[in-house]
């Protein structure tokens, strides 16, 4: 391609509502342009690179036995009543009503299309287990939609959708498709994670996401330094254990602490380190008032308090509701004194800790030398807080530490959710119905393009891996006007291109530190300069990634390409 | 791909609703299902259809110089006010508003989001001329979906707009996607014509459409019996050349023709043929009452009075109007005796009657030997009516013909319409600011998947051209419960996808009528059938377009599916 020819607009200055990397550098290297909040359009460099993630992730779907459908965007809200998500979905469901007052949903996901499908075209356990998926641009209406392509309105997204007889069988596709999610993020070139994640409302067993490791993630993995372990924060068990103290019990003391309102302030006024207090939150479980005592270097989370309730609902209480129980605001709460009607859960490490300090439930007072069973009871230890970093691994292998990470693949277990709501069942060997056992399998394809320059970008501009790189060769021929500058890059030009090596020619009529500024920008891997030495046949070849630089003579490109094409993939 | 693990659900029975046999036999061959009116998913087979269709139309534009972008769906109302077609475009444009209450279009074109890109990226005159394309799904609401994939409110469609700094930089690219166009056309292996069409309201000049010729187009084609000329009928100038007739003038006379409404009523109850009536219509052209004269055989083209008047809007005048005008209703006007505010205008066809009947402006009644000039005066003579079939073709070689046309494809050369009225414009050589010249062209890409089945079917089911099949070969195992048919199967499989040839097996374990029933059904174009001689390694070849068929030994496969291949192609 001819660089004359292309929409290519790159940018001095950064957009200045971009505030991460990959955002500022795919609109500065003329990748894409916003169009209204969180709507964008692929310039054709852009598309490429879109493409060639879509071919790897379509190559190793089918290889993975899975097989490419289309289904429509626009969905009939009937399908969506029926599995309840109509109501429950929320604002982030875009809805819209045809020339005939009905209303339709725009895909967000298409749970409820191909279940309709598949409810209708399969009746037998014959035809399973069956895997079917779609790359499609969906539609999410984000409150606030931000850094680029990482959280827009409309991305693209393969989406995919397995059907069983048997819990067997889909642990077996779910982990097929959990390897071909593991080769698809490796063949992008990316530095990953596959985390233990919360199947929340759905009702699901196992589910994982696929974290590209990224200061600019949303969300928080805990990961082990020396295993395969990760999960997100809040899913990681901690199998601390706390070993016993040998100091002796000090008699429990009620002291003044006048404005000490957070567990540092009352720390720092008692002279004691945060580990010596300890921190007590009032929640409400469904219905039930639950204080829940942790260390005070610690924090409660609350997918685990919801988890030892198996309960619908977990909720800070209000100040109010908690004055009402307990006579005391936050600041002074405690395990001392407590009414009957409110539960006293603590996490393990309380079990262990000596002469510690509480909150008195009175204002602008605290106990100090507080001790565990001595001077309160506790209706049932548990793991209670979030993992930290310097924790042991719940695998049992090396120590936890955290990262941030930006969720480019899902997979989930559905099991009966859409099925059973929606009556889909084939027939078993003996003829009778069941419903079908679900999975489903996401990968945001615009994002992954994102998380791609998120992990490869220097600050000159993009370094592309190859495999996914919108051009292998970037070839400049830094004065067009010379003609042996344009007759060899025009040579070489046809030679790369009929080597079915795919080029980006800059033969604009620019000065040469625009197009040296451009090519570092635009980050193709490979970058080919044709000037002074041109009457000698020799051309500068430059690596983008690693900044190494060779001259090299024009028949000895295609070999050097290609060996390094090879190399990288 | 195996034939078990795919889903494939073919029908016995025609759906319903399918009034055409392309939506037929998409349905029944399991290529697609109806999600809801004129919404449509596309199955593994359909899906590999359009994915090849969509290749074709990819390397096709590549090849013209166009370069692969994405817009998104969603577009803000705000550019549509721009170029007024927030207001105009009607309920076929699909409205719906973010959460934020701003307005948005689920794209049915994207004339306004490559304007704006272009009008903020695009500043000089040396990046002209510039052709992006993009293939995305595309969304009208149809008032009345029906045909299937032929007339749907979400479609596959390739978009693309060219942006120039002269109508010949436009003339030249027109020319050249007009090219690509019936290259992609001929590759799917469709029986087209390029056809002359109606620019409409859009201010443009040349437009063409690619018609597929086929019974069930909702358009009428007039081509040359020996020439390339093809035109919408509306677009087809007459050059007829009316003989004088020798017939000697006779006098007029007023006659009784009680309850005669139709022309042909008139001529049966005056005992003549219809080219011996005139029919006199009466139209509003904006707001001047016109009445248009042609013969009885002949129909008025109102495109064509349209443009003798350049006004904006044509209308037959309602009967109270013209009763109103001319104290006669609808089946009683004549040119005789008309006031003087009503122009009289005629075909020129009318130039040379004689003795003629035309009605009276008097109910009940008709004058018999009329005569041109002698009984009535006109405005002006021009060419008014329909072309018909016999009629010389307008290039002036060969005569006309008729055929339905199912529109493929688009050709437009938008002009200024869009860039002067959202003020997009580009610096010249002289650094004067000049609107963009813009041309668009557009290819409906899951409509003539459709197109292909319409021209490619027989009793039995789909025959597709092996470029666009889903597969290309069709392998049967008669009895899979037979070890040496099972073993050949697989041996000839394992070949056929070593060889890179595209296969479905059928491996299920239906009866051999099901599986020869659906593999006509479904229409891959070589079937390899393992039956009876599976033991001396023998299978049979049947060719699904031609019907021939032959035992083919086991290592003769390759090279003959190749060799028919390669023919095709």
């Amino acid at each position: 391609m001819k660089q004359s020819n292309l929409l290519l607009p790159t940018l001095k200055e950064n957009p200045t509502d971009a505030e991460i990397k990959s955002h500022q550098l795919l609109v500065r290297a003329g990748y894409m342009r916003q169009i209204a909040s969180g709507l964008y359009s692929f310039l054709p460099l852009g598309n490429r690179v879109l493409r060639k993630v879509e071919q790897i992730v379509r190559e190793e779907m089918d290889e993975a036995g899975a097989t490419e459908i289309l289904m429509p965007a626009l969905q009939p809200s009937e399908l969506w009543k029926e599995s309840g998500r109509w109501q429950t979905y929320g604002l982030e469901l875009m809805r819209i009503d045809d020339r005939h007052s009905r209303e339709f949903a725009l895909g967000a996901t298409h749970e409820e299309v191909i279940t309709s499908i598949i409810r209708d075209e399969v009746k037998s356990y014959k035809k399973l287990p069956l895997t079917v998926y779609q790359i499609q641009s969906k539609f999410r209406d984000e409150k606030r939609p931000r850094f680029g392509l990482l959280r827009g309105r409309e991305f693209l997204m393969k989406d995919a959708y397995s059907f069983h007889d048997s819990f067997d069988s889909l642990d077996k596709t779910y982990e097929t498709i959990f390897n071909a999610y593991r080769n698809i993020f490796t063949r992008c070139g990316l530095d990953f994670r596959a985390v233990i994640a919360d199947s929340g409302a759905m009702g699901g067993k196992d589910t994982h996401e696929f974290m590209v490791l990224s200061d600019v993630g949303e969300d928080v993995i805990a990961y082990s330094d020396t295993s395969d372990y990760a999960a997100n924060i809040e899913m990681a068990p901690v199998i601390t254990k706390y070993e016993p103290s040998n100091e002796e019990a000090k008699e429990l003391q009620k002291v003044e602490t006048p404005n000490q309102k957070t567990m540092e302030d009352v720390a720092h006024y008692l002279g004691h380190s945060l580990d010596k207090g300890l921190k007590a939150l009032m929640f409400k479980v469904d219905e039930q008032l639950v204080l829940v005592i942790t260390r005070g270097d610690h924090e409660v989370n609350d997918v685990k308090l919801k988890n030892l309730y198996d309960a619908s609902i977990v909720d800070l209480a209000s100040e109010e509701e908690t004055k009402q129980a307990m006579n005391a605001g936050f600041g002074s709460l405690g395990p001392i004194g407590v009414p009957e009607n409110v539960d006293i859960i603590a996490d393990y490490a309380v079990q262990s800790v000596v002469n510690v300090s509480c909150g008195a439930n009175e204002d602008g007072y605290h106990y100090i030398n507080v001790n565990p069973e001595r001077d309160f009871m506790v209706k049932e230890y548990a793991d209670l807080r979030f993992i930290q970093e310097g924790d042991p691994s719940p695998d049992g292998k090396g120590m936890i530490k955290f990262a941030r990470g930006i969720e480019v693949g899902h997979v989930f277990k559905l099991g009966k959710f859409y099925s059973e709501k929606m009556d889909a069942s084939y027939l078993d060997q003996n003829g009778k119905a069941n419903p079908f056992i679900m999975g489903c399998y996401g990968i945001g394809v615009s994002r992954t393009l994102a998380a791609i320059v998120e992990q490869y970008h220097d600050d000159h501009g993009i370094t592309w891996p190859v495999q996914v790189a919108p051009y292998q060769v970037h070839l400049l021929a830094l004065n067009m006007k010379k003609d042996e500058q344009k007759e060899l890059a025009e040579e070489i030009y046809e030679t790369l291109k009929k080597a079915g090596i795919e080029v980006l020619f800059d033969d604009r009529k620019e000065r040469a530190g625009v197009k040296f500024a451009d090519s570092d920008l635009v980050g193709i891997p490979l970058r080919i300069t044709v000037g002074k030495r041109a009457d000698e046949g020799f051309a500068e070849l430059k690596y983008r990634q690693s900044g190494d630089q060779q001259d090299i003579y024009k028949s000895d490109i295609i070999d050097t390409v290609r060996s390094f094409m090879s190399e990288v993939k």
